[in-house]
C-alpha cells in the first residue's frame, strides 16, 4: 500500500446532476478543473457535500471515473464510502479500489446505533478487506455519534486510519486530538470547517476539506498558503472574505431544511457562475426559492465571483 | 391498489443469518412458522429488528420470498424499504412491490438532514412511484428526526400513509396523534414498545410490532386477545410478564452498544430456544458475552420458555 | 416522621399573582378549594407548573401557609423545594418544614451538572439534614438529567425518597420501574402525564399530578375513580375528553415559549373560569396572544367548562 | 452608567470555602492577588468556575466584597448574577451593584424554558431594572438553551448587552457573531474556551475568561500578549503547554460528574500550589479520588507549576 499524505485544500466536490438525475459528467469535469485551476491540492469525491448517499453504485462509479481521469495523478483523489453498516461500506470501497482512488473516507455506522468499541471494530474489518489507506471522518450530524478522542488515538496506533477529518464542529476537542498525534507526523487533522479553516491550521491541522471551496477554491488555496508562510492576518482576511461568501448556506430556510439549504447554496452559486448546468439536489431536498437564489447571487457579485 | 387492514400482533421478524452471512432461510423458515403458530396478525420483515439496513438487495429479496411463501396469504406481509434518501428506497420497494408484498413501511430519510416539508414530499414521492399502501414508521432512535404529529396528519389527509407504527416512545404523543385520527377508522396505528403495549392498546391502537414478539408470539398475542374482549387486567398481568423477558435486551452492555445488545438478545434467546442456528449480527454489532447469554438464559427459564 | 401514602390526583397547584407580582391569596384559596371541591386527594405546591423557581422564600413561604391553612389536614399537602443545589434545597426544606407540609419533592441538581452517584448524595445529604418523606421527581425537560432506574431503586432501597414523580414521559422506563417496586407498596408511582393517566394507573400507578388538574380536578378524580374500579373504558373516555382539553396548552405558540404556553393556557382558563384575578406568569415568561386566549375559550366551552 | 471595556485575560474566580462551607476570604484574597501577580485585565467573579449557583446572598456579598477591595479600582470587577429567572437575577444584580461591581453577567433563564423572544425580554427586564453594562454570557451547557446569532444582534442593537461571553463552543458561529459586530468595536466578544483561546484573538476576539487562568494566569496573560504583538507561533506555543495543564479537569472522571471533575481540578491545583486552603466544591460535587489528585500533581509539576 502507497502512503497517502493529505495536507492543503482538499475540497468535497459536489455531484451535478443531469434534468433527470443522472450524473451530469461534463458539469463534473468543468467543476474539477475549476478546482484544479483554483489550485487545490486534493479531491474528496463522494463526501456529505457530494450527496454521496443519494447515489446509487452507477453513480458512485461514474463520479469517480471522472475525477480520476481529470485529476491525472496530479492531485490525490479520494473517495467517500458512506453507508449505514460495514459490509455495504466494504462493497463501495471495493468499487472504488478498483478504480483507482488514492484513499477512503469512512465515518462511523448510522442507522444502527454503535458503541465506540463496535465503531473501531468497524474500522478494524475495512482494514482488514481492503488496502487502501483510511481517512477517519467525523460528522456527528449526519451519523449521530461522535467519535471519541480515544477511539481516534485507537484507530491511529493500530493503524486503522492514517488521518481525520473532523467536521464536528467541536474544535476544542479536535485541538486537543492535534496534541494527542502531534509525535505522528504521518497522521494528518483535516478540518470540515469553511469559517474557522485559519484557527484550524493555527492549531497545527494539515489541511482543510471545505464544502464551499466548490464555489471559491481560490480564496482556500490562498488561506492555506498564508497560513503556510506564517502571514496569519492575511489568513484572516481570506477567511473573514470568505465567511461572508459562506452567507449563501442560509438562504434556503425556512423553505427548506438546513442541509438543502447548504448543498443548494452551493449548487446554485455553481450555476450562477456557469460551472453546472443544474442545481438540483436529490430527493427529498428541495431547492432554493426564487428569494434565495436572488440572495445568492447577490453574495456572490458582492464576493467578487459573479 | 387493494386496501391494506392491519392490526393484531406484527412482529419484526428477525433474520437470522448463516456462518457466513448469508440469509439462513431454513431458520428464517423456521422463525416464521414460530410466529404463525403463535397467531400473529401479520409479518413485517425488514424492520430495524430485521437489521434491514444490514443487507443488500440479494439478501432482502432472500428476506421477501422466504416470508412470501410461509405466510401463504394467511397474514399480510409488510416489507421495510429503509434507505437514507427518497430514491434508494424506492428501489427497495419496486424489489418489494414485485415479491408481492401488501405493503411498504416507510422511515424520514436519514445521514441527510430533511425538514418536516421535506419528509413529507419524500412520502409524496415514493406514493407516486409505488402504487401499494404505505406504514409511515417514526422511529428517532434511528433516524434522529421525528414524525411531528402536524406531518401525520398530512401523509393521512393526502393518502400518503394509511398507517403508523410509532416507535418514538413518546406515548404522549402519539395519543394526540391517536385521536387526531379516531374518525379515520381506516387509518391504524401501531405501537413499536414491548414494554407498553397494553398501554397502546388502551388508548386505542390497532396493534403491535414487538421485536420481542421473534421469542415469544403467544405472549403477545394472548395480551391483545385480552385487550380486545376488553379484560385489561389480564392484559396487563401478560405485559408483566413480558416486561421481565423483555430485560434479555440489556444483556450486552457494555460489551455491545445498546442496539447490538437488543438484537443480539433477541437472536441469543431465539438459538437457546432452538429456532436459529446462529446468533450472529450484521457487522460490526458485537455478540453478546458468555455472561449475557447465561443471563439470557436465565430469564428464559424464568418466563417459562426454555 | 410520619409515613406518606400517596395515591390518587395531586394537582401542581398554580400560583396566582397580584398585578404587582405578589402571591394572590384570595385567588389561591380559591384554587384550592376548587380542586378540593373537585374531590383531588392531594396538593402539590410549588412544583414546575406553579412557577416554584420563579417565587422568592417570601413568595413560597405564602404559598405553603395558605395550602396548609386550605387544606386543613384533609389531604396532604406536599412542597417543591427546587433549587440549583443540594445546600439552597435543604434551605427551602427548612422552611416548608417549619410550615407543616407532608412531604418535600426534590429534583436533580440543575445548572451545575451531575452524575448519577452524585445525585443520590444529594437526596443523601437532604434526608440526612431533614426528617420528612421525599418525592423524587424526574423532570429532564428542566433539569436536563434523567433519575435512571438505577437510581430510583438505590434511592428507594436506601430510604432516601419514598415515592417517585414521574414527568420524564419515557413511560417504557416508568413501567419498568413500576415493576422493580412492585413488592414495596410502600413506595408510590406518580405519572405528570396529563394525557395518559390511564395508561400508568393501568401499570400500577398510584396516582398522577396532572397541571390540567386545576382547570379540572373533577375530570381527573373521574378518571381516577374509574381505574379503580377496573372500568377502563370509562377511564379512556374521561382521559380523550381531558386530552381535547389538553389542547389549551398549545395556543401560545410560537408568540411564547412552550414552557409559557402551557402554564399560560392554564391560567388563562382559569382566569376565563374567575378562578383567578389575573393570568400573568413569572418574568420573562410571555402572555398568551389574544388569539390564543379565543381559542382556550372555545375549548373550554367544547370541554363543557364554561 | 460608565462605559465598560472589557479585553485582555479576565478569569472567572474560584471560589475558595472553609471547612464549614464559609467563603475562606483569606484564601480568596491570596487567589485574586495571585491573578493581578499574573497580570489578568480583570476579574470575573461568581461565573460558572467560581461556583456561583451554590452560593446564597450572603456568600454572593462576601465574594464580591474581596473581590472589590482587592481589585482596588486596578482592574474591572464583573458579576455573574446566575439565577434561573428575571426577578431573582435583578435581587442579585440590586446586590452586585450596591457593592460597586463595574458589570454584570446574565445567562439565559433555566430551568424554566424560554424562546428567544423570551431571552430578549429577560435582558431588556433588568436593563430597564438596573444601570449597569451587562455581558451576555452563553453557556447552552448549564442552561441548556444556545443565545442565537440574531438573538445577540438584537441585545447589541438595543444596548441590552455590551458585551458576548461564548463558552458554547461553537466556534464557528462564534465567529460569526464577531463578524457580525465588526462595526461596533465597543461591543466585546470574550471566548470562555481555556483550549481555543489563540483561535479565538486570531478571529479578532477581545479577550478570554479562562477557568484555568485561577491555576495560570500569567500563562494567560502571554498567550494574549502573544496574539496582541501578532506573533501568532508564540500564543500557539503558550496555548498548547496551556492545553497540557488542561488535562487537569479530566482527573475526577467517573467517580464524579464531569462538571466536578473541572472545578475540582482547578481546586485540588490551586491547594496543592498553596493558593487555597481546602479543595472542597458546593454538594453535592464529588472530590477528586486521590488518583486524580496525584495526576493533578503530576501535571503542574510536568508544566512548571510546582
Amino acid at each position: 500500500m502507497t502512503q497517502l499524505k493529505l495536507q492543503g485544500i482538499i475540497p468535497p466536490v459536489a455531484t451535478p446532476y443531469t434534468s433527470d438525475f443522472q450524473i451530469d459528467k461534463p458539469s463534473l469535469r468543468k467543476v474539477i478543473r475549476h478546482l484544479l485551476d483554483g489550485g487545490v491540492h486534493g479531491l474528496f469525491m463522494l463526501g456529505s457535500t457530494s450527496e454521496c448517499v443519494f447515489l446509487n453504485p452507477q453513480q458512485r462509479g461514474d463520479v469517480l471515473e471522472v475525477a480520476m481521469e481529470e485529476a491525472g495523478g496530479k492531485v490525490p483523489v479520494v473517495a467517500g464510502v458512506m453507508d449505514a453498516t460495514t459490509d455495504h461500506v466494504i462493497g463501495h470501497a471495493r468499487q472504488a479500489q478498483s478504480l483507482g482512488v488514492n484513499g477512503l473516507v469512512v465515518t462511523a455506522p448510522y442507522y444502527t446505533r454503535t458503541s465506540q468499541a463496535e465503531i473501531v471494530d468497524h474500522f478494524a474489518y475495512i482494514k482488514e478487506a481492503i488496502d487502501l489507506p483510511v481517512i477517519a471522518y467525523d460528522i456527528p450530524v449526519c451519523v449521530h455519534v461522535k467519535l471519541a478522542r480515544e477511539t481516534v488515538r485507537e484507530l491511529s496506533s493500530r493503524g486503522l486510519a492514517c488521518a481525520l477529518k473532523d467536521s464536528s464542529g467541536d474544535d476544542g476537542n479536535m485541538r486537543m486530538v492535534m496534541l494527542d498525534h502531534a509525535a505522528e507526523p504521518e497522521f494528518a487533522v483535516l478540518t470540515g470547517s469553511e469559517i474557522v479553516a485559519d484557527y484550524a491550521l493555527l492549531g497545527g491541522a494539515h489541511g482543510c476539506v471545505p464544502g464551499l471551496g466548490n464555489v471559491d477554491p481560490a480564496g482556500y488555496v490562498r488561506l492555506y498558503e498564508a497560513a503556510k508562510r506564517g502571514d496569519w492576518l492575511a489568513a484572516r482576511r481570506e477567511q473573514e472574505r470568505l465567511i461572508a461568501l459562506f452567507q449563501i448556506v442560509f438562504q434556503g430556510l425556512p423553505h427548506t431544511s438546513m442541509g438543502a439549504s447548504g448543498v443548494g447554496g452551493f449548487k446554485t452559486a455553481m450555476q450562477l457562475m456557469g460551472l453546472i448546468e443544474e442545481r438540483k439536489m436529490g430527493r427529498p431536498n428541495r431547492l432554493l426559492p426564487d428569494a434565495g437564489v436572488a440572495k445568492v447571487r447577490e453574495i456572490l457579485a458582492a464576493s467578487g465571483l459573479l
